[in-house]
């Protein structure tokens, strides 16, 4: 059995398991005040070009989105994010969970449209009834996307532009950061990413890590006292270390982006492998994750043999399936899944 | 320099992480419907002596908390604990964060009085105006307490009958639960535990794991789609094989319990050193914390060359510190020690 | 000036006003436990053919809205309402600052259809990732709708139907409750409400109260200690006698019904005057609001002799407007309407 | 049956009701906008004496404790009030509800003792952990407190003081503001109210008024939005005009506080009553709230004959009892109750 169920099907990146053991007897100071931690907000601050930042590391994906997005907003404001994003649909209603309300836009492939955010914000403050509404504040979107698509530098631009002239923050969900910026379609660096939004955060748990999450303040930004948000919302780890040493090695000698080059390159596999074969795309996208149309008789022999993700019904006969790839999928998964094919 | 600070200074007992390292290339489901999860389970409940429970992992202790009580309280109801409870001072108002009041009632050495836990459901009851009021839906205990301290068999058991008069769930934390059940001052075992409370959690974190801890429902009441409302408070772990493998090693071979006998030990080696050199002790505790009245001079010398935790001001001339030991600490620690006082 | 703002721009019906008067000096305890709530109580059930029912009273509409959703539903659900209904949109995120997620749906001309409501819950639980969403708990609409529209009987039905198959209360949101039962439109009694819904409210701030709305549980299922749960959100009025003398005023000599014909027949009045002039209707409303699409130049002018409401732009050169009557709406106010017209 | 229960168990004071029925038909615009919120804002704003100030009206005092509490503490604030306060006890958990804990110290005679509350700030900032609990936001604080007592200007301007030190706002529920600043035992004017808090409220529900609390931020600080926050928590009144009419009333021509004056006179009254029978006070209270010690078989009696309040148990043969006046208290009810003792 293979599987390109999704990226964190495997464990971590063997060099993480190797420093987690090299350190363990070392006794270190709780709660993210180790040395670990405090050189690896260093490296990922170098590596974003943004030297007076702040970073904070957290858990997992949902609860970074949840701190952050609730330690940002105001009492009255909500978060405006495309209606396919995963705090709109996939996070059980953890941000509702903080009172605030996700004001979904239309999307198109994942993406929010600048103008149709543009026009969202016009029309709020052009409506007179706006003081009983839900005052948007924050724009929240994923890059790559829900599926596995990308912002262009272009459109993220316009997307900041939009929030600094209606004064709200941009933030960024990088769950899957790293194979995002190595994919051959990106025009952008981290260093945009910092210079453009407001807050983001680097995801480990998807790009080879345990678990563990780094969020970026790009402009010392960070909002006061967000270790006690935090463990306010049980998203303090009292081993901060685990998270320290992880993202330490992650931005040590490019391992980060190594995981994420390999990731893409087997997607890359992946993806001619299917084209080889004649399988429909569901849409084009340049990342790890691919999106496939099966017909579904076809999908039900081919479960038989490889591990992949359920998407959605495409159609009476057919079903979007998802494949992804990441640090642990190999030539060998590869070579495997075309003779199956 | 050697440290007594916590018992959760070091990274994992060296059998977890080798087996993270053993696992890690395994292609498992996430969000704990692995494999090790499901035997980690199994362990538990067979120790537990309730083979018809559930059990769940969760990340840390202040999140435990906060999802267990807020997924078992009805909107309108609180928990009482101890005015020294974990979740009454600790948690930077974690459990009021999910819209719950924690209801303080005087502790003795930590603990709940059966008595006073007795009389303050009775006068509630008993006041007219109790509709104005929190409800008590909960009662939180933690064993160890805050202070090291245990309660009885007779203690936990009379708690348990007034929790069952009243028909509210009895809750214990058990974030070093191990230390406690090992401890000479001990009359009970987990089945014990697992009898006479609702729900209560075995801590991995403070022993011997990276993180996680297990919440145990004894009498299959986990509450319907507990996974949601964890997933909702940012609680799910997309790897859960981290929380899985690690419960699954520490309930093989006994780990945990050696484990903690292991830190017991080192414990009673410190209390003897610091009764052989004449320091007061600020109460007995029979655990892995002590709890030790120092000179502040003597304090201030002594944190030259040891690591320990502040825990508050005696009095003018004097402080109580707290010393900790855990999987990791060695005779050499205690001889080193011995050497310094 | 003439006013058709909204069907709250005057006070009390006299005779609301006449009562309060006449029993102002008499000494009732709080919090609704006077006898004239009781007896309001007591004609409402009457009057829904549900003697068995509980009767609620609170202040206001949204509030009403948020403290029976969020007693209703469990940890882990959100409440499905149409795109368009009002805590969709016009609560301010009330809903969500109780921690529940407004799941909203398509509708037509307000409503929600009954096959878009099957198909939503049908589609969520054949999701195999339904876990990591958020579970719908309940069913809002309103009736009549925000744009005036009303529920037939049958479409009552089918909805009442799903709910029922899959185990979730019916909410009506009753605010105009009265306008809508009294329509020549209409094919349903307030009995048929009671019968159909799990639970709904009578609104009173719209329909000639200075303040209140009735909250009926038909089939005796309050939740437990819902005046609890009403006090914690701030929704308990310490001089109860308020609401109920108010509402056994409406409920005493058909008030309630005398009140809605008469702002039906007067919108029926200014329905006949708009056509007359050749005004285009945004659709076709049955009840005591109705939508105009007006030339924008020509709503200027309207603006300096009449107050209305303003809806949203329809295109460049049109707006839609909203003129709404009430029990202070009189016969001189839509003579001088047509004059201006 | 004569009724000293509360001072909430008649309607409005007549002249409230003369002029609603006098405005009634007046067709005003919703939700505080209207001509008589406006003047009564200014009438209060010129008797606070802070024409800069802004009012906002609320319609309950629960409501009014937990939207200016939530809308003024930060996410990981919360609030400190006396063990004794009515946030604290007697409000069902309205402010946990909105996230935030309250954080008890303890009272004498109700009151918070400045040097308390001075050292429980100092304790707070020099405790190491105390990034891991509730930081202290504001301070809360009841005048007339719930026993009646009141603060002297010197307290208050300590209590103020503490407060601008440690950067944290006071808040004054004033839920009985009248009859503390027209006892005879008060050295304080609604002015140095305004002065020395930073946000205070001028109770209506217990002042006379149907309901209604009127919220003063002395200096232009009234948080951004309030309007919508208050919406958020079902808080906002359609017909707004309810509670300005009534404000306007009460601030025209001296109302509050002759309203305020009589109450107090007839309090003096009854305490004079009592203590010519011989009766214990449970303390002495110089405003409209009494607390008298009955023997139990006599206050059996009584009650068959004089409505009052339970407090509380005494001790076996005895209950604390109180009787309050209010507007709606007559010579006649202090005569009887005379001859009933």
């Amino acid at each position: 059995m293979i599987s390109f169920e999704s990226d964190y099907i495997a464990g971590a990146h063997p060099k993480i398991l190797q420093r987690l053991a090299e350190t363990n007897r070392e006794c270190l100071p709780g709660y993210g005040s180790d040395e670990y931690c405090e050189c690896a907000r260093q490296k990922i601050l170098t590596a974003c070009r943004c030297p007076d930042g702040d970073v904070f590391f957290l858990v997992g994906g949902t609860q970074t989105n949840a701190v952050v997005i609730t330690a940002m907003l105001r009492e009255y404001e909500g978060v405006i994010a495309a209606h396919t994003g995963h705090v709109s649909v996939h996070e059980a209603g953890a941000i509702e969970c903080t009172g605030h309300k996700v004001l979904e836009i239309p999307q198109k492939d994942g993406k929010i449209v600048p103008a149709a955010l543009t026009r969202y914000l016009h029309d709020f403050y052009g409506d007179e009834n706006h003081e009983h509404m839900v005052f948007p504040g924050m724009v929240y979107l994923s890059h790559p996307t829900e599926y596995g698509t990308l912002y262009t530098k272009k459109e993220l631009e316009e997307i900041s532009a939009v929030c600094a002239a209606y004064h709200i923050p941009l933030y960024l969900d990088g769950a899957r950061l790293g194979y995002g910026l190595v994919s051959r379609a990106s025009d952008m660096t981290i260093a945009d990413i910092a210079r453009l939004c407001d807050v983001f955060y680097i995801g480990g748990t998807k790009v080879g890590a345990l678990c563990g999450e780094a969020v970026v303040f790009p402009r010392h930004n960070m909002p006061a006292h967000f270790l006690t948000t935090a463990k306010r919302h049980g998203a303090l780890l009292a081993k901060g270390r685990l998270l320290g040493i992880q993202f330490d090695t992650l931005f040590t000698d490019d391992l980060y982006w190594d995981i994420s080059r390999h990731a893409i390159s087997m997607a890359e596999g992946l993806k001619e492998i299917f084209r080889k074969k004649g399988c429909r795309f569901y849409l084009e996208s340049p990342t790890n994750q691919q999106f496939i149309i099966l017909e579904n008789e076809r999908m039900r022999e081919l479960e038989a043999e490889v591990r992949f993700g359920f998407w959605e019904k495409y159609d009476a006969d057919h079903t979007t399936v998802r494949f992804a790839t990441s640090w642990s999928t190999t030539e060998e998964d590869l070579e495997k899944l075309e003779r199956l094919l």
